[in-house]
């Protein structure tokens, strides 16, 4: 893993650029409904939500893996704006009051606080509805055998093998307050928030029809970039102020939650991320220096304090 | 449009065959999760959910109209799946407290009592997803172009200019007791199940790569069908018992909603379901009587007493 002090600033300037691009795709993928109907009400909603800021660290990994495929850049945009509408969409919905009841989302009101509870499930429903209209659109791709390997590869990566498979375990494991151990936890990460995260560096090799192994490698640095992500979660969940995060701290270990940190400690749970993330890095082999980029992400994500 | 006396045994032994198929591909489609983790749990919602009964209209039109262009009918079923997991996932989000707080569905408890708010919302989540997912499977067409064209048309049919947006009017004309009147109920069910099946229908097309003007002669039938349904979908609430639809009745006008019967008077109401219905069996003329049990159909949809 390389030493980052001297490409923190790079990197941050490159995330920052990416969020822009994305937020003016998101812009004109979601535009607002017109007028005083209902249409027009739930379109607020999603720009509520969708336009909201945010790391945009989904559309970052979509971007810097297509880059290695030389993939067109919008097309590569369009597919990061549909990955973010969908995790905007899960933010949505787990914040629900009969989910996990946030009244923060990146340091502002919940969707469901801002406008109300139906509107939020709406809002969310169309997100989720709109992330397949985008891929499905020919501007991502002339060829429809790519955008329908995007869309299958998107469903199984949201659908009950991967994120609402993941949330349905989270809230099992809270309201029946079963002591997870560190496989269980593992596994519902890799569901809740690893699928789409291994979607998001995966979707540039499918742009770019990628040798298999190549987008095996990509999947592989994924997996552990999410997990090493999630633990970097709990570690900001205890360490971190809502000042900083823009959301509730505290909440899983006042709802003594099992995390990664609860059951390593906050030391080992540490190592435990930077191991990760070195990991994670040396999947990005095959691409040589074309890959720094990826890999200063691997350690930004562990460093990160929001 | 046909008299049905004669063939009302048969459209409704055809139709309970469908049923039957649809339902052992849905059964496929959507398997129990095994064990006793929160994936089993959302499984078996969503199978408690798609497998609870109901007519299987929208199946019944994909497999019709899938007929007309001699389509394998394991395709067309398999279509027909999809769709009905994405009105399934509609009616799970409808019935929640935040929405129309409904109680019965398909004369059962909704899916937020059989088990929680939680898992309603992630049940339904999960079958629109799964929905998609079951469209870009190769199974349903060789040709990844139909695939496509079938993920764009129902994204589009149960977006915000679709199921999502009617929703949405539907929850503001309520909340603010809002006097609709004839067009803007007419728009609003144009989104909320019009769309849905119009899309049913056309999907026969699509896999069946018909002709354009055929195609539209197919979405005419279905826009004056799926109005001419809802204006019978008003008069049961009024007209009908929970024990004859197995949902919730009165609650529209309990609720002083504004529906074509509230509106119309229930004579003129039966009259304009009458003239739609015969509007939509002539949009079949180009298919001769290949299409009569379409024609059936639509007689059905205004004499059903559920």
């Amino acid at each position: 893993m390389p030493n980052l002090d001297g490409r923190s600033l790079e990197l941050q300037t490159a995330m920052a650029d990416v969020a822009t691009e994305v937020h003016a795709v998101l812009d004109r993928l979601v535009p607002d409904g017109g007028g005083e109907t209902g249409e027009a009400r739930l379109a607020a909603a999603m720009r509520y939500a969708v336009l909201g800021g945010g790391k945009r660290l989904r559309p970052f990994l979509v971007v810097e893996s297509a880059s290695l495929f030389k993939v067109a850049p919008m097309a590569a945009l369009r597919v990061a704006a549909a990955i973010e509408m969908l995790h905007t969409y899960s933010l949505i919905h787990d914040d629900l009051p009969a989910m996990d009841d946030a009244e923060l989302r990146r340091g502002r009101p919940t969707v469901h606080r801002m406008y109300d509870e139906a509107t939020a499930i709406l809002a969310g429903d169309a997100l989720l509805t709109r992330a397949f209209e985008v891929l499905a659109d020919p501007a991502v791709h002339g060829d429809p055998g790519v955008r329908i390997e995007l869309v299958k590869e998107l469903a199984q990566a949201a659908g009950i093998a991967g994120m609402c498979g993941g949330q349905m375990m989270d809230l099992q494991a809270e309201t029946e307050s079963l002591p997870l151990e560190i496989g269980a936890i593992t596994r519902l990460q890799r569901l809740k928030t690893g699928a789409i995260i291994a979607f998001s560096c995966e979707a540039g090799a499918i742009l770019g029809k990628a040798a298999p192994q190549l987008r095996h490698a990509l999947n592989a640095y994924a997996h552990d970039l999410g997990l090493a992500f999630q633990i970097a979660d709990d570690l900001l969940d205890i360490e971190g102020s809502a000042a900083e995060t823009g959301k509730d701290t505290g909440k899983d270990s006042a709802a003594n939650k099992a995390t990664f940190v609860s059951i390593l400690g906050v030391e080992r749970a540490r190592a435990q991320a930077l191991l990760l993330a070195d990991q994670a890095c040396q999947h990005l082999d095959p691409f040589g220096a074309a890959a720094d980029r990826l890999r200063d992400v691997a350690r930004f994500v562990i460093e990160r304090k929001s």
